[in-house]
């Protein structure tokens, strides 16, 4: 069989490879997946396509290969550009996404990454910035049924991550960083997004993923990472 | 007088403002200017402008406002599609540019950053990962004149900043990120660059910046900042 004209390194925990998978799945392109072993066992492959920052997801499309999720998602939606739309068709609209999108990935990831390892007051002062980086997030969504309008798009593929993750550190680390005082429209998009088929089905499986998490933090709290 | 059609939100000695001022040039687009006195005196406007990170550059097109520089200078580009071109016209060009700023943003701007505000161990150790990230981004450049190819494109826009900033700050702290050993084709990139006219006549007086950059790392070190 010959090679698909897409290949995707990823991994099977990293919800930034599915940003990338989402995105191929709207558009309905084939594609062959191969698992790296991340952290310590990356493929000589992958070393040699993303020299770089050495890091998954890497796009390669007729052998030419690309690295960061959401670079790999703009490049899909403006190679296949008949379909399933992504961004925004307005110039307007789609600057707003990168916008949002760039607040997420600096300020929500890592405020949500902050909280679940730390612990008592430094938790405390971290859980308020998250709480307010989580009330920011929500105005770009407002009342709309998804962050792309009536259907999802980039924006929705870029933070599906913290759908599936803040319910699983705030039950590990006994917070709340998304409820319905600070942000009740976001935690119902939250339950709306997981419930979409291309979602629910590809996501890893939640206790491994709660299993994993648990174990990471107190890996963490007993300096082995 | 009308208002413009377009305002931007700067500081004079912000070169994440100059980015847009010079994508805004390169397009040929009028624009009314408004200096912001950061970070202790921003105007009202500003804030509510940019109510989600309070930053500046901010862009007000028809009275819809923009910020994050990367940001405006795709929209500029989207939003006014004849003339120069800034953004690679093949999507995969479009993709690497972004790539490779969003690597300058992440690790060569904090590369910077860390060399400019640390001492003794601590700064050789930030130095090698500094000058280590430098040759890295040479490759994005190899043997072409500019990172846009024969003519100056949003990469080079991007980065611009390392150019102006790199040698002031090598200077304040007598060490070298970029030189003829590590990085050659950049070096001479810098030197390129900082001779485009457009570049030439828009940076802030070195001098000053030099003086500015000196008095913050001693409040740095002595505790004031």
């Amino acid at each position: 069989m010959a090679e698909k004209e897409v290949k995707l390194f990823g991994n099977w925990a990293s919800t930034y490879t599915l940003r990338v998978e989402w995105a191929l799945k709207l558009k309905g392109i084939e594609y062959e997946y191969v698992n790296e072993d991340i952290p310590f066992n990356k493929s000589e492959e992958l070393l040699r396509l993303n020299p770089v920052t050495k890091k998954i997801p890497v796009l390669v499309h007729n052998g030419k290969p690309l690295a960061e999720s959401l670079v790999i998602i703009e490049y899909i939606d403006d190679t296949w550009t008949k379909g399933y739309s992504i961004m925004p068709k307005d110039p307007y609209d789609r600057a707003q996404a990168r916008f949002w999108a760039k607040f997420a990935d600096d300020k929500c990831m890592s405020a949500m990454y902050s909280v679940s390892t730390s612990s008592g007051e430094a938790q405390q002062k971290m859980l308020q910035e998250a709480r307010e980086a989580f009330q920011i997030l929500e105005q770009a969504l407002g009342s709309k049924k998804f962050f792309g309008g009536d259907q999802i798009g980039y924006l929705d593929l870029a933070i599906t991550l913290l759908a599936f993750w803040i319910p699983i550190l705030e039950e590990i680390v006994s917070v709340s960083m998304v409820d319905n005082e600070n942000a009740p429209l976001l935690k119902e998009w939250f339950t709306r997004i997981l419930d979409v088929d291309m979602i629910k089905t590809s996501l890893p499986p939640r206790d491994k993923m709660y299993e994993l998490s648990k174990q990471r933090r107190e890996q963490f709290f007993s300096g082995q990472i």
